[in-house]
């Protein structure tokens, strides 16, 4: 009994620890896309800001976008770990997959606040590649999480598995949407656009999807009972 | 009673990760504003450092002055989250719109060092643009958490109140600062002094302004039992 | 009984906040390598995006052999204060030397993004001393924490002891690898992959290890029984 | 007794999340000192890698020195926020400068990698002017926390005392060496590495102080007996 308990501690520090550290590099690369609006030259004399900062626009747009997708990735992995209370070796790799990607993040946004104006075709699917790779990763977090069960004991089953779906269809979302990003632009972005909004959420999305899913199994039963 | 219990540890480690990430951000957005320091090009052989670094005085000024305003930034949220101790989805979106700002802050701090020596008239409204922006997510975030239940339940409501007032007149007054930079700069830089003053020490001023309310009250219903 | 306690409470208490600074300075390290992918300059008008950065592949090498670098530099330290959840001042400043190469890593690694093209006998080597002064850095404080009773007092003696043969065996094997890429450089990342196969998964290796020579110790005890 | 439990909960927590913020600025500012390192320009085709970084020798000592800086500071800093377990705003706000200090502790860093060579009669009085300030800040810090009850109440007050007194000294040495610094670099590099080397085990020389004033005071207390 007592050993168990070390044992829980020790599982509960050890996640503790591993969120420090995640918690740390989701900030930091958060915080680093400022870098690239400090390093604009200063304008010349007589000028005012707004003459100065207009012609950069698009870096302040992709310090926004930048912005949003890491902190949309960082409600994920917040979301996720709510449920992951337990870890071993491999977990811990696919999240240092998931930091690498998180880590690199600067760089596409770099990518689009050069290119957007120019070359558009460039910008784009380098950020939607980026995208599909992380729906793969959490994908394969939970996947992983909730097949070796990593999750809390406690938890709604029901309410996993959505979360499960969810991630998967993502990955799947996401791969077209980068092929798309060939044919058109603005459709891609439209579709990126719908798919922050749905992970802007998260919680929200799975607890409707699971609540919809028990509707839909009662739904079948019922007959089944007449 | 259990499930009560583990959902209480749940939410109070979901607002400790909170915590960690924000002050992650900020931790990182006040550190960084010293590279625009350490890019200061070295002087002449035979010049003494007070020759070399005077010039850039307005440098080492936009420092302290980007120092104090996200310290006073980090001392406003920890005096928040002292009292919100849960969450849902869109108060976690208006912490990051807050956090969005403090990221951005090095920025304001870049153009105070370029621009006050030559144009102060471009400067200082930046910064108080940026300051209106913070004081209004600021007032944002608590009124959410205050009207959506999700703040300590054994606290003292007539305090949460006199905070709620605190930060709504903060962006009233703070908007109005902003315009009184386009009149006159040195009036302006007066009135972010007094707010600095005000809001380095946010409990003390809302324990005063709650109990002078509560004395108030007291006088009020006084008369009436005569 | 009660001293005892608060000692133990004020020592879980130092272990976390070291851990914390670790996990800060490791968090930051790794996100770090980006800035020198972000430095980039962007390409000539026409060019598309594979054609500006494929001539870059050796910078985006020197990010993931960075990032795994500090990646399994963070994994071995996050396992080995798994057990150590005691300290005093030299064990500090141990961890503070182990920082000190962490800090370090990504020069290294920006060396390694200059020249492995042109010389990577100068790269690899470097790369080389840094890992045997870590593996040396992680032997020394796991030595000296199993000798001076810093570990966990209800754990796996025999364990413990097998973590401290691997690092130590480790600190040799990186030592012989650093002389090896002065002969061949091929033969020396090939012993590198090996090792980081090994430390990717310090736990299991570990764990096995211990169990082999329980195994072998039963096995040298039973003739005897005889 | 309820709400003291509640009242207690709620400082640790304030002290956690302070402690936190503090790390992260610590970790930060460390982990800044190796950008220096990474801007070293590389060298030309044929040279090896010694013959390019032999000549930025003063950068490397630069990064050493402005890490243990650091480190010793931080060290400080976690040897007293053991004791200090409550807080009240103007500590908060001391604590604010310390942290100050440390965040710009790159700039007389940076400072020393460019100057020692050709002036050391400059780089030394800026670093040391800093470490005045810091041994300044801490000794404020921890009298106010010593004068104003927000030590840990179980703790052994001569101990405390001792601590202060340290501080108290360390202010008014540094002061010294500062001045000395006109005078002789030579002498005043001795006096500070005399003084790394107390403070890079606080814990150790205030239990030491505190023990030989136990002792002299016993020894005053004996004669008077007899």
């Amino acid at each position: 009994m007592n050993a168990g308990t070390t044992d829980e501690v020790r599982a509960e520090r050890e996640c503790s620890r591993i969120e420090a550290f995640s918690d740390g590099v989701f900030a930091i690369a958060i915080t680093l896309l400022v870098l690239d609006l400090v390093q604009i030259p200063p304008g010349a004399a007589g000028q005012n800001l707004i003459q100065v900062y207009l012609p950069h626009w698009e870096r302040f747009l992709a310090f926004v976008v930048g912005f949003c997708t890491i902190l949309v990735c960082w409600i994920n992995h917040h979301h996720m770990f709510l449920y992951i209370r337990r870890f071993d070796s491999r977990l811990m790799w696919l999240n240092g997959f998931l930091l690498l990607l998180v880590t690199f993040a600067p760089f596409p946004t770099a990518i689009l606040a050069q290119y957007i104006n120019h070359s558009a075709s460039g910008a784009v699917p380098t950020f939607g590649f980026g995208y599909f790779l992380m729906a793969f990763a959490y994908s394969c977090l939970w996947s992983y999480a909730y097949s070796h069960d990593l999750l809390v004991r406690d938890g709604d089953r029901d309410f996993f598995l959505a979360i499960r779906t969810t991630y998967r269809y993502a990955s799947i979302y996401n791969l077209l949407a980068f092929f798309i990003c060939f044919l058109s632009i603005p459709l891609a972005i439209v579709l990126y656009l719908l798919m922050f909004a749905v992970f802007a959420f998260p919680k929200e999305f799975a607890t409707r999807l699971s609540r919809e899913r028990a509707a839909r199994k009662q739904g079948q039963e019922l007959p089944r009972r007449e």
